[in-house]
């Protein structure tokens, strides 16, 4: 069967390299799999792609008639436009379950871990299908971003296994230096507009019927940001007008002393205050221990949302 | 962790076995699951816990801050009242995704084949735990009756491949005989109201915001509803306006001659003719080779509603 693998709108590095692991799976199952991405690659992603020479998926963003096999998300927000009108034979996602409906039985695998990336190594294993060297390698960068270097409370045994089994097949010998140097690339926040900071990890929700965007961006060193807040909240009302959204936060991580400086643009401040038990400062609050939009944002907003 | 495993309201074989199988799966990987059914069982999954000696699982219709394993169904419209409410720590399905949504991650087993419990077979190879020999009994019976023995054409390599490793385990020879066996039971149908055969087998679902209801009996010779069509007739009347439902269907199937009586109340008769590129007569219509509900009439359904 000829179909594209393709992860979320804004992909990130598990997303790009979740349709590129999951392609060469369903290939060596004997269908014709291409990896698709919805929109450009970030500096992380490049970097991860470069250093263990893999092109970029092809860009593809409508999917009417064609049978595509979703990774990384089940939600429609973050879907192509086109997605009713697309053949979903499968998907592959460790989020909430959202809202992506199908009008025939498709193939799944979700579970509560912290990458899509140690699914699909599950996966390989089950079908018993071999791992390229190079392939590990991705798949491995993956599991390291989506989980902070195991810092992230998303982080299972089920992702720290998947690591060091790719790490051996990947012959890379100390997991978290590759990490760390993957971070640093990944905080380079120089020489990038307000907006491609804020989208570069940015995921819309519908949070009982408000939408609600939030962007992330893990660091090293929140210092980096020092000179940039009025910019990017700037920015962050004009995103919050352009898609007449309720709400948009800006998570800026910081993955070392592991927590979260909240930026936030809302209709409604108290609830956004009410969900995470905080008092905004100029519109600001430091998280601590806050590394997950997931598994530490997503849902106390959503609880407190369907309250208003 | 304490949990629930139930499949949807009115429970076919398929979902009363399921909530059994996985229920004892779980325990076996060291939860405290409990099978839970939402309504009460039909004749046909009575013969087969009394043939291999299991209880009834629970009635049980209410989970608010359970976790509950969700079984054989992804749509609202065959949930508990209350699932929102619920912690939904996984599903196991074959039919197409619906629209229950979670608030955190789970673990989805996800597979388009002919029954759950050809998934909860894999599931416990998977996990390398071993299927009691009574166990297996029930589970070969739940995707023979799902598969209509094989017939469906919802029936996959894997469902046929499973009711062997199962029949090795039960001790059962005999697949086929033991099949018709469980269908003779089913095509029982003296003694029972009009309503209870209706509902039988029934399902809603959302069409396109309508709510359509589709009841389904599968029998060995179809003349045994021969003295009873206007009294269904009047009983599917009735239905239909309990539930303002826009239509109500009734597939009389004939597994013998491979094929299934069609018996129409609705508001728009015109549509379900377009569906199945049928004509009526005396709100019937005969849709020779029809086995399966989920592959034969949800999809055609859908495809129509979408368009009025």
């Amino acid at each position: 069967m000829k179909m594209y693998v393709c992860g979320h709108i804004n992909p990130d590095s598990d997303s790009i390299c979740a349709a590129i692991s999951l392609a060469y799976l369903k290939t060596q199952l004997g269908d014709e799999a291409i990896p698709a991405k919805q929109g450009e690659i970030n500096p992380e992603t490049k970097f991860i792609l470069d250093k263990f020479g893999f092109d970029e998926p092809i860009l593809k963003t409508s999917y009417k008639d064609e049978n595509l096999y979703i990774v990384d998300y089940s939600d429609l927000a973050q879907a192509p436009k086109d997605i009713k009108d697309a053949n979903i034979i499968g998907i592959v996602d460790h989020h909430k379950l959202g809202d992506i409906t199908t009008t025939t039985p498709l193939e799944g695998w979700l579970r509560p871990v912290g990458c899509s990336n140690t699914i699909i190594k599950d996966m390989f294993d089950y079908y018993k299908v071999e791992i390229p060297k190079d392939l590990a390698g991705i798949m491995l960068c993956a599991i390291l971003s989506d989980t902070v270097i195991y810092k992230s409370p998303t982080c299972t045994k089920e992702d720290i296994k998947a690591t060091e089994e790719l790490a051996k097949i990947a012959g890379v010998k100390d997991i978290k230096a590759l990490g760390m140097e993957m971070f640093l690339v990944k905080s380079a926040v120089k020489g990038a507009t307000p907006r491609e900071l804020i989208t570069r990890d940015y995921k819309d929700f519908d949070m009982s019927g408000k939408k609600v965007g939030i962007g992330q961006l893990e660091v090293v060193d929140l210092s980096v940001f020092d000179d940039m807040i009025d910019d990017l909240f700037k920015d962050m009302k004009a995103l919050k007008e352009e898609g007449k959204r309720h709400t948009v936060l800006l998570l800026l991580t910081d993955i070392i002393n592991e927590g979260s400086k909240l930026l936030v643009v809302s209709d409604d401040k108290e609830t956004i205050e009410k969900a995470f038990g905080c008092k905004l400062e100029n519109s600001m609050a430091y998280l601590p221990g806050v590394l997950s939009r997931k598994k530490q944002v997503v849902p106390y907003l959503e609880k407190v949302f369907a309250t208003i």
